[in-house]
Parts: structure tokens; C-alpha cells; sequence
């Protein structure tokens, strides 16, 4: 046990890049490898703690920056942390996120280093991250199965065999790739070979409003929400005005900021969480307690992520009463980690909360090496889905709403 | 230090009542005796913690009942916690809190356990209760000076002498009491008496909205907010339409039910937090976080309090970084304390933040036991500023709005 201060003495930024199959999304194909960073924090109490987030180059410039500014504050000082991050923050567009809108820089920056600082506190307090937040409210965690329309290999190499089972009770299909009607045979398909599964369909803003309402009266009865059917609080709006089922979006309400529009406009009824882009844990708590007070439903988003970043998700969602649906998790994509072992076991769709102190999970050192010696070599340095897609498609252009 | 599981053994609830000046509000004037509930909590690892609530009968009842229904739980597990308070809570309406509107049962009565088990998290941790919370932002909180209408005396006693000095830089006059253009006249005298002070009105909702309207106009460009100047949500929204400077409430906002319909009506630019209603500190700092997301001021709000209550109020108001104005206090108008020594000192109208674990207050029991035998002779049971005010003028009636 470790009482009074705990002050961080070093913070690290390490790049890394995995192995990431030729998943199709709207805006084009993930290239062959998903670039992470993974941040480690070091304390005066000889503790040190964890985190994961994004890795594309103008965000791990802010990460080294905000590594350098918090050294030798105390890792309860998460507010504190928050200024300082604040103050070496780039402005809020300039880093990238996949396909979701402009979340804020600091909140997004600030994440991983407020996991570490959690991950700390929990092993001086000899608890679970859960704990920190309140305690966990189930000992097991849903996730959705997450599908994706792919290539059979990336270009020039032997096709890839995904298949294995994790039990999932919800299913997700990834849109916005085919033309709607293609996609809509595609959801009923889903539903006529699994009748009791709560379907999804995420077509990442691929479509127009009026698209999007036509198809939303198609499915009418078959999805459980529809994810992002057209670009923009507005837009979502409208469609929501004439939508039977809910409207998610991990798009248009991304930063705190996006919240009072899209609430004064009942743009959408479900929020998607993710706490690499709300700011941490806390803060993904303070967006749950928004959509509790607001009656807005709550699911969680995912990228291409690691087992620090599971563990994060794991022990936010177990201590989060209000989570109204199974969250999303690539999990099932990913060919390599950086932690030790293998903590995670999906059964019936769900994860066990961990019980050990902090996140639950420990760094891979040789791991770790190997991952970063892959970014140094396989020359990727931002997420570029369109750009790999038109190396063999060159006809292929990014346009949204696309249909 | 203290590691693993702590559960508590045992929640004690001891009910108190101190001396209290016969300040005049919009419902009357208080009665001779504040009526306090001291919430203990013990646990199997030794630590014990402490609450600080209301005290009015079925208030009581329902924290006795709550008390046994946590005994056992684990001081971290706040969200079961939460979750057994709901289960044997009475429904939202049934405990008066004072001049407020019916704000949450559950809130209310999870409050002084949620207190005291982030008391036993702090000194578990060896850590400030403000640190369990993202650590304190200032080292001291700013309190502002609450005028009240008082009368010399409670009816048939020697004249009582105030006039210590606190150093307060705001001032908050509760009104709601004379005829409004006498309560304007006072609020001018102030002005000219303290000429860069901040100044407040609070009439308790005492005015109609359209008399609020007229009041606002005439106090344009004088006062720092207008609190509760009407009664409700459309109310206030109504005079917000017409006022010059926000209005503040902790009246017709007191529930996070209230907040969706306030926030689309645009009803108040200010909500005066209260972790006695609002569910306890980190429900509080949720409110603070909504408030921030919405871009609602934020103060903070207090009925006759103990030390105890102080404590929890300085912890949280130095982790939110959005307090925007001084907070209330009743401080000075208490007659005695149930904790140990003075460790709360007024220098410029503001209070350092402890920083020993925990609340950083400790239990006098033999105060706690003389205040509780004031509390079993005084004979009040529940807060009636109406009732004792038509014990001297029986044609004193309780009308909302009164002009």
C-alpha cells in the first residue's frame, strides 16, 4: 500500500503498429496495419501504470508534449493533469480519429494518461480500476459482435481465416460500403440466420437524410438502433423525425461541446462512448450521468484497440449503471497485444470485470519491442483508409453522404 | 494503510439539534432549534466515516432504514450502495428539505453515506476527500456573506448579538420577506455600503413573474444573479426572457429529473448545487459536469449546517473547476459543532481546503451526545419556519408568490 503523494517521475509515448485485416468501411479499407500508443507512467512510489490511445502522427506529437508537461504532478491530481495537458494541447482538428467527427484534442490527449493515473491509484489503493468509479455494477461486461464487409487478404497477400466464437448476444454490421439496398438484403440476411439477436447497422454517414429515411422505414422493426445513418446533428435530426427506431451516433456528438445542440434538437437517442475521445474515465462518467439526466440511451465505440485499452472499457462499463446497450470491441480483429497473458475471456458475448488492483493488466516488454520495432518498419504514421484504398482503386473517392 | 475489501458493519444515525437565530425567510422565520442527522459509518478494517443530513422525521426514518440496508456493503461499491438506498427509499415527494422543491428521495438520503464512505476511501488512501474527486483546483474555497431579515430575538429571549467578521468578498441577501420595493431599497443600500462587492437577492420565489420581471429591470446592472425570483421551471424561464443577469436557482432545479425540461426552456444561467440533495459528491460534480456541458453557472447552495457538511462542501467545491461564483454557507449563524477543535478559518470570505485524509474532521462525542440530548428535549421533530411564525402572528399565511 502506498499513502500521501504519488508523483509522476516519468511519462512514456511508445508508437507500435499490429497486424489489422482489409476491413471495408466508408471511408475506404483499413490499411495493414492500426497504429496504437502506449503510454506508461512512472511514479516516485515506484508504481506505474497504463494506458492506450491513438497513434497517428500529429496526436503523438500532443501525447509527447502532454508526457513532458505532467511529469512530477501527483497522479490524483487528475485535474491538475487536465490544465496541463490543456495548456500543450493542439487546437481541436487537428488530430484525426478514424471515422469520427472532431472530438476535442485535450480531452482526447488527456485520455490515456488519466488511465495510467487511475491504473496507479487503484494499486495504491490495492482495487480495481471499477472501484474508482463507484464499484462495478455487473461482474460481467456485453460486447456486440462487430461485422465487417473485407477483402479476402490485403492486396498481394494469402487470404486471411477469421471465424472464431465469442458467443456474442448483439450483432453489428459495419455500412456504408455497398450501395443501401445491397446493405439492407445484407441486415435482413442477419436477421433471418439469428431472429433473436439485436441487430446494428452503421453505415458511418454514408447517406443523405431523405436516404436515410427511406431506409430507416425499411427496417422499421428489424434494427435495434441505427448508427450514423447521415452526417450531422442536423441531418441526424431530421431522419430522427421520421425514424421508428433509435438514432446512435459515435459521430456527430463526439466532445462535450457537441452535447447541447444535439440535445436541444433530439438529434439522437443513443450516444456511442469511447473514452480515448471523452477525456478518460471520469469523464466518459460524467457522459453517462448527461445521457442518464437526458433520457439518451448509452452504448460504447471502439477502434482497432489492444488489451489496455479492453481493460479500460471493461471496468468504465462495469461501473456504469446506466450502459443500455451491449458495447462495440474489434477484439476479435486483432493479431497481437502488448500485455501479458491473456486476461480477457469472452463467454456468451461478455468479459469478466478483472478484481485485481488498478486496470488488471500488465506490459509485455518483449512485446512491446516488437510491436514498435513494426511501426518503425512498416512506415505507416497515420490512419489513411482512403489513400490505401485508392492505391488499387483509383476511382475510389471519399464523399459523404455518399448515396 | 488499508488495502482489500472494506465493508461496513455498522451506519449510525444520531439525530441533533442546535440553537438557531430567528432568521425571516419566504416561509416564515426558523425556530428556535436546526435539526441535523450525524450519519457514522463503520467498517471491519476499522476506519469509520462520517455524514452530515437533514433531520426532519421522515427524512430520519427513511436514513435509519437506509443505514441497515448498507450494512454490509463494501465502502468503494457507492453504485450498490446506491442501488440499496433505492430499494428501501420512500417515493421523491415525501421529505421536506427546506425552502427547496422536491428534489430526489434517493439522492437525498444516499447523500450522507456516500460522504462518509468516500471518508473511509480517503483515509484508506491516506488522501483528501477533494482528491477522490480529481484533486483540489484552488487552495482555498471563496464563500459569500448570506444576509438574512432577522428578528432581534426568538420571542420571550434577550436580544442575540452577531457581527463577527469573515472577510466575505460577496454578499447574498435573502429576501422574500418585506414587500419587494423595500427588499430593492436594501439591495441599493448594500450597493452604496459595499460598492465592489458582488451582490445577490434571494426571494425564495415569492414573486409572481410578472413582479419579477418589474424587479428585474430595476435591479439591471446590479446584481451579480437574481435567485429564484418566481416559483417553477416556466416561471423562471418566463422572467429569464425579460432579465438582464442570470438567474440562479436551487428551488425549481433540484432533482437531475429538472434538468432536461430547464435546460430546453432555458429557465436558469446559474444552479446552486446542494450535495445534501444532489446524492452526495461525486453526483454533485456529475451536476457540475452538466452544468458545464450546457454552459449553466454554477454555485452552491446551503441550508444550517454542522461541520461536518462544511467539510464535504469545501472538498467538492475545490475539485470543480467550473464553480463560478462564491458559494452559501450558514456557517455563521451556528451555535455549536460536533467536531473536534475549529479547523475551518474565514480569511477573505474563503476556507483553505484540508488536506489530512478524508474529510479531515473529526467526531466530538460528547458534543454529538449533548446535541442530540438538545434534540430529544427541544420537542421540534421536523423544520416548520411557517408554523412557529403563526405562533406570533396568526394571520401570517404561507403564499407562493406572495407580490
Amino acid at each position: 500500500m502506498t499513502t500521501g503523494r504519488i508523483r509522476i517521475t516519468k511519462a512514456m509515448v511508445t508508437p507500435i503498429a499490429f497486424a489489422d485485416p482489409p476491413l471495408l468501411t466508408a471511408a475506404g479499407v483499413h490499411e495493414p496495419f492500426a497504429l496504437r500508443a502506449i503510454i506508461e507512467v512512472a511514479t516516485d512510489a515506484g508504481l506505474t501504470g497504463l494506458g492506450e490511445t491513438y497513434a497517428d502522427e500529429k496526436h503523438l506529437a500532443a501525447l509527447t508534449a502532454a508526457a513532458a508537461a505532467i511529469e512530477g504532478a501527483d497522479v490524483y491530481a487528475t485535474n491538475e493533469i487536465y490544465r496541463r495537458v490543456l495548456a500543450v494541447a493542439p487546437p481541436a482538428t487537428t488530430i484525426a480519429s478514424g471515422l469520427a467527427g472532431d472530438s476535442d484534442a485535450v480531452d482526447r490527449v488527456f485520455s490515456p494518461f488519466e488511465v495510467a493515473c487511475l491504473d496507479i491509484q487503484g494499486k495504491a489503493a490495492g482495487r480495481p480500476v471499477a472501484d474508482l468509479l463507484g464499484g462495478a455494477v455487473r461482474g460481467t461486461v456485453p460486447f456486440s459482435a462487430y461485422l465487417f464487409y473485407k477483402w479476402a487478404a490485403h492486396p498481394g497477400k494469402d487470404p486471411d481465416a477469421w471465424g472464431e466464437a465469442y458467443g456474442f448476444t448483439a450483432i453489428k454490421l459495419k455500412g456504408g460500403v455497398f450501395p443501401p439496398e445491397q446493405e439492407i438484403e445484407a441486415v435482413r440476411a442477419l436477421r433471418a440466420a439469428f431472429p433473436d439477436h439485436p441487430l446494428r447497422l452503421d453505415p458511418n454517414a454514408a447517406w443523405a437524410p431523405e436516404t436515410a429515411i427511406t431506409i430507416a422505414r425499411e427496417l422499421d422493426g428489424v434494427l435495434e438502433y441505427l448508427e450514423d445513418p447521415t452526417p450531422g446533428i442536423a441531418g441526424m435530426a431530421e431522419v430522427a423525425r421520421h425514424a421508428s427506431m433509435p438514432l446512435a451516433t459515435n459521430m456527430c456528438v463526439v466532445a462535450f461541446s457537441h452535447l447541447d445542440p444535439a440535445i436541444r434538437q433530439n438529434a439522437v437517442q443513443v450516444i456511442l462512448s469511447d473514452h480515448h475521445y471523452w477525456g478518460g474515465l471520469r469523464r466518459s462518467a460524467l457522459l453517462a450521468g448527461i445521457c442518464q439526466a437526458h433520457r439518451i440511451g448509452l452504448s460504447m465505440h471502439s477502434n482497432s484497440h489492444l488489451g489496455i485499452s479492453l481493460a479500460a472499457m471493461i471496468h468504465l462499463a462495469a461501473a456504469t449503471p446506466n450502459l443500455s446497450y451491449a458495447c462495440d470491441t474489434h477484439w476479435p480483429w486483432k493479431t497481437g497485444d502488448v500485455i501479458k497473458g491473456d486476461p480477457f475471456t469472452f463467454a456468451g458475448g461478455a468479459v469478466a470485470v478483472p478484481d485485481g488492483p488498478g486496470l488488471g493488466v500488465e506490459l509485455d516488454r518483449d512485446a512491446l519491442a516488437r510491436l514498435h520495432e513494426q511501426y518503425l518498419s512498416c512506415g505507416l504514421r497515420s490512419r489513411d483508409d482512403t489513400g490505401y484504398m485508392q492505391r488499387f482503386n483509383p476511382s475510389y473517392e471519399r464523399v459523404q453522404p455518399r448515396w
